[in-house]
């Protein structure tokens, strides 16, 4: 049995609140998904994530297959097992990372040839290849494997693009229903992995439509929209988005790739998009830059030095509750990592309630 | 009220149960103190050290004399409410890390002149400065300010350092007894900030005699051993402990500063020293260096790849409850902070577990 998606309620701006249940945890949507890019959320243990109230975290399907590789992860019983994290997770395809880390790429018809950033070694993955590992992986979601069109983009090379990724979603699929069963978990729990796929198509309009009507006709488990968030202006994001969600199918998940700053996952969530991953809040906490209920604060400044507040006063997190501004900024200006994980368990706090508040507004029809 | 110490069991090697009551803790005796170099162990946050069990915790009044400053810790209500440690703390003198850290020294019989490690500015400490600048910090311990004699050291070295050091002891004391309720808790509490005083000598059991008798005259409220572990063979530290805890008053705590590996506090406690501290667990932690009840482990060895094994079988910590040796490992691997975070905490663990075996031996009367 694949992923079961109930909507409880939906919001007249088309934004819904539901529950995704997946083989190892029923998510409440819509969500916001840490990414723990090489089996682990950049300077977060996974009992504080528990404790923030994250249900299902990502991890990189290009990290893991260099470190450790996913042979080693499959023979220690899946990457849930492998990072001791029992709740749901979902595996990106690799895609993305090889189109933005690696080098000397070389794109076939086929697949992809790369390089490592790590050692320089030679790699090919193909849509098959990408299924083999996301299975080894055996994330409760994995996705189609996709070439992210960069931004800009000529309409020539958008389309090219999007041939070669429609190509892909269908081999992906293929593969993926004929080997999903070798999922190490998939004997144990009720429900099995689900493979996404992802729509793109640049920033033109018709053929992000055409991407999603492909799409759809080949029948995933749910809809991703991948290639925003990648240096176009906000109001493109905003645009691709409310074109793409009307086409996709009312009752599967939709996940927006990559995105975004908390009022941007803040309105997507709004629009109807039930899912979403970002390395900002992490990224951000690691560089001093937080999130608060009153705008952004970059804790490095002088003016925190002697403030004896918490880094939002109306913010309940574990951080909050026992440290000031002043702690904080003396972390960051000595670089001890315990500046870099507050501020992440913060971040992530931010975020976290930010979703339960628009869960909340969903749910009693408040504030659509 | 200065620091009460009550002995509840004394075995026949010497070895003590106690506790040390201080103005923010009742201390059980023998002690490791976790040490929290810039205001916070390295990596570890603080409701992690209470769940561990650490009582007290030691503050580098050198780091932060230089960042963010003493004036700044006191204007701010002192050391423990700027880390939000409600616990017992000690802080050093600053004269260790004058020695071993900074640039250019220029000792007097004043004090010391020197160069910021961190920007090369110039700076003076005397004893009454260092005084001064524990007693804005606040911690529930001050250490006197000492001159920490190299090893090897010649024996005119050795003189004439221990000479100096005993002139600053005494200048030390004085400044610290006409200064010390200014401390910005004092008023709060029951007890006062207490102080005490450094035996020094080198590796000479005649100077080290002499350093200990000298101290004990001028009645500190505990007494330290200082300048060990700086380079000399195992059996001279032995040695040199063996030689002064008797001279030192029975009915003060006697402290070994800066060691050791776990088979060395378990030694040192059963011998009648009463508190350690020591950055071995947190700086071996962060290089992969696990200590067991098995012995000592480099994660970081290729014979963890695959181990599911918790680092120690024996071991109750969070970590070892959690997390596999080859999750660990991989997380070394791959540099992510997680890595260094879990192995302090379960070394941590394992040194706060041996002192608590040894406190249960001490008090039952089983092992001496």
């Amino acid at each position: 049995m694949s992923l079961n998606f109930k909507i409880l309620n939906t919001s007249a701006a088309g934004g819904r609140r539901a529950e995704l249940s997946l083989a190892h945890r029923t998510v409440q949507t819509p969500v916001f998904m840490p990414v723990g890019t090489q089996g682990t959320v950049k300077a977060v243990p996974q009992d504080v994530l528990e404790s923030l109230g994250a249900e299902i975290i990502l991890g990189n399907t290009y990290h893991l297959y260099l470190r450790p590789g996913h042979d080693l992860i499959q023979r220690l019983g899946g990457l849930h097992k492998f990072i001791s994290w029992p709740r749901a997770m979902l595996t990106d395809s690799g895609g993305f990372q090889v189109f933005s880390l690696s080098a000397l790429r070389k794109v076939t018809e086929d697949g992809v040839e790369f390089r490592s950033h790590l050692d320089g070694s030679k790699h090919f993955f193909t849509p098959e290849h990408s299924m083999d590992v996301q299975i080894a992986l055996g994330a409760d979601i994995a996705m189609a494997f996709d070439e992210c069109t960069e931004y800009p983009a000529e309409r020539k090379r958008a389309e090219e693009s999007l041939r070669l990724t429609l190509a892909w979603a269908r081999r992906s699929l293929d593969y993926f229903r004929a080997h999903q069963n070798q999922v190490v978990w998939a004997s144990e729990l009720g429900r099995k992995q689900n493979l996404f796929g992802i729509v793109q198509g640049g920033m033109y309009t018709d053929l992000r439509k055409e991407s999603a009507k492909r799409l759809v006709e080949m029948d995933f488990d749910g809809y991703a929209i991948g290639g925003l968030s990648v240096g176009e202006p906000r109001h493109l994001t905003v645009e691709m988005i409310a074109e793409v969600l009307p086409l996709l199918p009312a009752d599967k998940p939709r996940y927006v790739m990559g995105v975004g700053f908390p009022e941007e996952i803040e309105a997507y969530a709004k629009m109807g998009v039930d899912m979403m991953d970002c390395v900002i809040p992490t990224r951000a906490a690691r560089h001093g830059l937080l999130f608060t209920s009153e705008g952004r604060m970059n804790i490095k400044n002088l003016q925190y030095a002697e403030d004896q507040n918490p880094i939002d006063p109306n913010c309940s997190c574990m951080v909050c509750q026992r440290y000031t501004r002043a702690y904080l900024r003396h972390l960051m200006k000595t670089s001890e990592p315990l500046g870099g994980m507050l501020n992440s368990v913060h971040n992530l706090a931010f975020y976290m309630a930010t979703m339960e508040r628009v869960r909340g507004q969903l749910s009693s029809g408040i504030g659509n």
